[in-house]
C-alpha cells in the first residue's frame, strides 16, 4: 500500500531501536509514501539494536545523538541539514525510560535522581530537540512533530509509576511549544496516545500482558499495533492534517472513551466468580 | 454530625423515591445542616415510594410536580416560594429513566419516541425546572444548583444505552445555563458525577453489580455511597464554594482518573486464567 | 492534489447546500482521492441550494432525505446500496439546525418544542443514520463515519444556544454507537470539531464575524477552513486510521488547548484602552 | 462565619509569603474553623515575607523547609508531628516558581537548569511532600492533600512559559499518588486551579492584569478571589468530600468551561474597531 502521501518530506525519527519499534514502523511506511529520513537513537541503542538494517532497507542514514544533550542534538540537527541539502518537514519522537522502573522503585519509594532522569530523558528531551530544531530554523513551514505517548498521562496505572508524570509532561510541552512554533513557522505538534504495545520499551512494564487483555477486551476495535500507529503518524506528516495542532489523539481503539465493555465484563464476571470459589479477596 | 452549613438555607429537591435514593440522604443531610426543604417528585413516584415518610422527619412539605411538565414546575416553583415566603436558595435534580432501557430495547435498535422520553425525562427536565425557576425569579443571588449525572457522559459502558447520551445532554445543559443564571444572579450550577450507586433507579441497568465490584475496586477508596454523594452536594450549596460552577465534579473514590488499579487487575487476571483452564474466549 | 487515498471506497455525504458547506468540500475531494459518493440532503435544502451542479461536478447522484425520517433514510441506504452495487465504506453528517436561534428566543426561553426540533435534527439524526445503516448492514468491515461538531459541545459561547447542547449529545451518539458498531463490524465514528466556519448555516449564529476573529488570533496556525476540515475528513475515511473511533477531534489550528494568545490579548488589551478612555464599562 | 468544619483537625500548610498570599488565607480560614496548623516557607521567603504575623494570629508555629529538600521535609514532618503530639489531617501545597520566567528566558530559549529548577520547586516538591509524609506515617486514615495549580496545565496562555508544563506534572503527580496513597490509608489527593490571583508569585508572569481583566469578563462569576480559594479548599479539608481524589477541581467563577462571553466579547469587540481605525494589525 502506498499512496505518495509523503512525496517530496523529509524527516528526523528518533527511537527505533529494533523491529518491534512503533518508530521502526514508522520510518519504514514513510519510505514507502516517498518520503526520505534520517534514523536517530543513542549509541547504545544502536549497538543493542538492529536499526543500520533499517537504514538500509530505507535507504536512510543513522546519525547518532543522546537526545538528552544539547550539543549532540545540534550536531544532529546541522548532520541531517546538510544530508537532506537543507530544512526539512517532520520529526518523530518515540523516546521513553525511567531507571525507577527498572530498578525496582516503586512510586512511594522514588529516587529523585532517577525521577530527574526519567524526565530528561523521556520528556525534556522532546523540548530539546524543538528547542535545537527551532534555533537552527530546520523545518519547512508546515512541518509537523509528533511524539508518542500512553493514556497513563490521564490515568493512573498501577505499576507505570513515574512514566505516567512524564507522559503528562510530555503532552504539555507539546501544548506550549506548538503554541509558539505554530504562530511563528506554523508547524503543528501533537502527540498520539498509542494502545499498549509489546516493544522492547514497554516489556518493562509490570503486568504488561495483563493490561494488554484489558485493553485489547475494552476497545471495541482491539488494541492499536505498531503498524497502525504508523499509519496514523503518516497521516499527521502529511498535508492533509495541516490545522491540526497541540492536541494528544488517541489511537487506542477506542479504549480512551469506553468506561466497560461487555467483553472485558466477561472476563472480569469469572474472576469474581473463581474468587468467590476460593473464597479470596 | 451537623456544622449548620446550611444555616437559614432553603431548597427544592427533586427525586426522593424511598430510602435507597441519593435525594432521599440530600434532604435528611440538608435538614441536618440546618436547611429549611420542599420535596418533590411525580404522582406515581410519590405512591410507589415512601416521600411522605421523609416528608415528617424532615418536617418538609411534598408538592408534585411530573418535572417534564412546565405547569407542572410553574405550580411547584410558585407553592415552594409560598411555602418559604420568598425566594430560595438550592435545588437538586435527581431525576433519570429511559423507557429504552425499562423495555429492552438496544442502543442498536432504539424506539426514537422512547429516546425522546429518556431525554425529556433524564435531561431536558433539568433546563425546565431551571428556565422556570429564573422566570419566576425564585433563587436568591448566589444559589446554588446540582444534577447527578454518571461517568457514562463521558465513557461507554455497555448496557447503559441512551441515558449515556441523556447524561451528556444534562451536563451540557448545566454549562450553557450555568452561563446565564451566572452572570445574571450569581447562581451557579454543577453535575456530580456519582459512582454507581444501588439505588431503585440504578437497579434497571444491566450487570449492576459487576459493574459496582469493578468500579469499587478500581477506585482507591471504593466506591462512593448515596451518603457520601449527600455530604459533597452540602458542600456544593453551601457559601464555601461560591465560585465553583460550570463544572462536572466526581464523587467516585477516584475511578474517574484510573486506567487500572492492581486490585481490579487481580480480579480480571483471575478471569484469564479461568477463561484458559476452559479454553472460552 | 490527489493521493488516490480513498481510491475504491464509497460513500455517503449529508448536509452539502452549496460551496461554502463542508460538505461540499469533503465531497469534492473524496472524489479526488478516487471515491465514489452519493450526495443527500433534505427536499427544501435541495431547492434552496446548488448540490445538483455538486453531483455533476462528482459524477454522483443525489437522494432527497429528510435525516429525522427512518422510512426517508431507509430509502436512502437502499437506494445508495442499489446504486452502489452493495455496501458502501463511509458516511460524513453534516446537519445541524436549530429553530430557536432561528426565531430569536434565547436560551433561558426555549421553546421545548423547538428544543426537541434542534435535537432531532442535530444530533438524533446521526443515531437513526447510523442504526439503519447498520440494520440494513449498508456499511463494509473497516467502515467510517465521522459528524461535523463545534467546541460549543465543552466550552460556553455566547449566542450559540440549545445547538451547543445538541453538539454535546452528538458527541455522546458517536461514542456510545462507535463501541457497538466498532466491536461488530469493525466501524469507526469519530467527530470533527472543527472552527468557526463561513457556512449558510453557521451565518445564523449572533456575533460570528468577531467570534471568528478571536478565534483566529486565538489558534497558532489561523482558524481551519472548510477545505482544511475536508482533508483532515479524507484522512479519517482513508485505512490509515483504522484503530481511531469514539473521538471528538479538534481541527482548529490550535484553538481547543489555547487559555490565551498574545495576538488575541493584543486586540482584547486595546479594547481594555478604549473601554476606560470612553469611561465604558 | 465559622461552622466548625475542619473541628479537631492538624494540618500542615506550605507557601505562606504575605497578606496576599493565598495560604495565607487557607491558614486564617483553617484556624476559624477549628483546625491547629503548622505553617512553613523557606528560609529566604520567611525573611521576604511576614509569615511570623500569621503564625501569632493564628496560635500556630512556623517550621522552616525548603521543599525540594528531603532532609528538610523530613525534619518538617518530625516537627510537625511532634508539635500536634501524633498523625495530622491536611497539607496545602501552594508552591511555584520558574527562574526561566524570572530571567527572562522564553519558552523558545529555555534554561535547562532553569527548567530542572521550575519542575523541582513547583511540581516534584509536591512528590516530596507527600512521599516523606507517608514514609512517616504521618497522616491519618481519610487524611486530605491538596496543591494549589492554574488552568495553563490545560491551555497554553502566553507568558505562562514552563510554570504550565510544571503545572501538568503536579497535577499528574496527584493523580498519581492519589491512587497510591489513597489504597493504603484513605489519603484524597486533588489538585485546585484557581482564578488568576493577585499573589506576590503571580505578579512575575507578563500582562497579567489584562489576562485577569480577560478572565474575569470570560468567568460568569467572575474571577474566584483568594478568600474564594480558602473556602473552597476548606471543604476539600473537610469530612465532606471524603470520597473526592485524584481531581483536579476548578474554582474559577466558570471560566474553564466558558469558550466566550458576551461581556468579553464586548471589550474584544471594541478592541477590533480600535485596530480597524488605527489601520493597525
Amino acid at each position: 500500500m502506498s499512496y505518495n502521501l509523503l512525496k517530496g518530506k523529509k524527516g528526523l525519527i528518533f527511537g527505533a531501536l529494533n523491529e518491534q519499534s512503533i518508530a521502526w514502523k514508522v520510518a519504514q511506511r514513510a519510505v514507502e509514501e516517498g518520503a526520505q529520513i534520517v534514523l536517530t537513537n543513542t549509541p547504545v541503542s544502536i549497538r543493542m539494536g538492529t536499526i543500520n538494517q533499517l537504514a538500509q532497507q530505507t535507504g536512510s542514514i543513522v546519525i547518532p545523538a543522546d537526545a538528552t544533550s544539547v550539543p549532540d542534538l545540534e550536531n544532529l540537527i546541522e548532520k541531517s541539514m546538510e544530508h537532506f541539502g537543507g530544512k526539512f518537514d517532520f520529526i518523530l519522537h518515540s523516546i521513553g525510560m525511567s531507571p525507577n522502573v527498572r530498578k525496582g522503585r516503586t512510586y512511594d519509594d522514588l529516587d529523585y535522581d532517577f525521577l530527574a532522569k526519567t524526565l530528561d530523558i523521556s520528556a525534556i528531551s522532546f523540548h530539546k530537540v524543538i528547542q535545537v530544531a527551532r534555533k537552527k530554523d530546520a523545518l519547512n513551514n508546515w512541518g509537523s512533530i509528533v511524539a508518542l505517548t500512553y493514556i497513563a498521562a490521564q490515568r493512573t496505572l498501577y505499576g507505570y509509576n513515574d512514566m505516567a508524570d512524564a507522559k503528562a509532561l510530555l503532552e504539555s510541552i507539546a501544548r506550549s511549544f506548538g503554541y509558539i512554533y505554530g504562530r511563528e513557522k506554523q508547524v503543528r505538534i501533537n502527540t498520539v496516545s498509542q494502545s499498549p504495545t509489546p516493544t522492547t520499551a514497554g516489556s518493562g512494564v509490570m503486568g504488561l500482558n495483563d493490561l494488554m487483555d484489558f485493553a485489547d477486551r475494552m476497545s471495541p476495535l482491539g488494541n492499536a499495533t505498531a503498524e497502525d500507529c504508523a499509519n496514523y503518524v503518516l497521516t499527521l506528516f502529511s498535508d492533509l492534517t495541516r490545522k491540526v495542532t497541540m492536541q494528544n489523539l488517541y489511537n487506542d481503539g477506542g479504549f480512551s472513551n469506553m468506561g466497560m465493555s461487555a467483553r472485558a465484563m466477561k472476563t472480569y464476571g469469572k474472576g469474581m466468580e473463581y474468587r468467590d470459589i476460593k473464597h479470596d479477596k
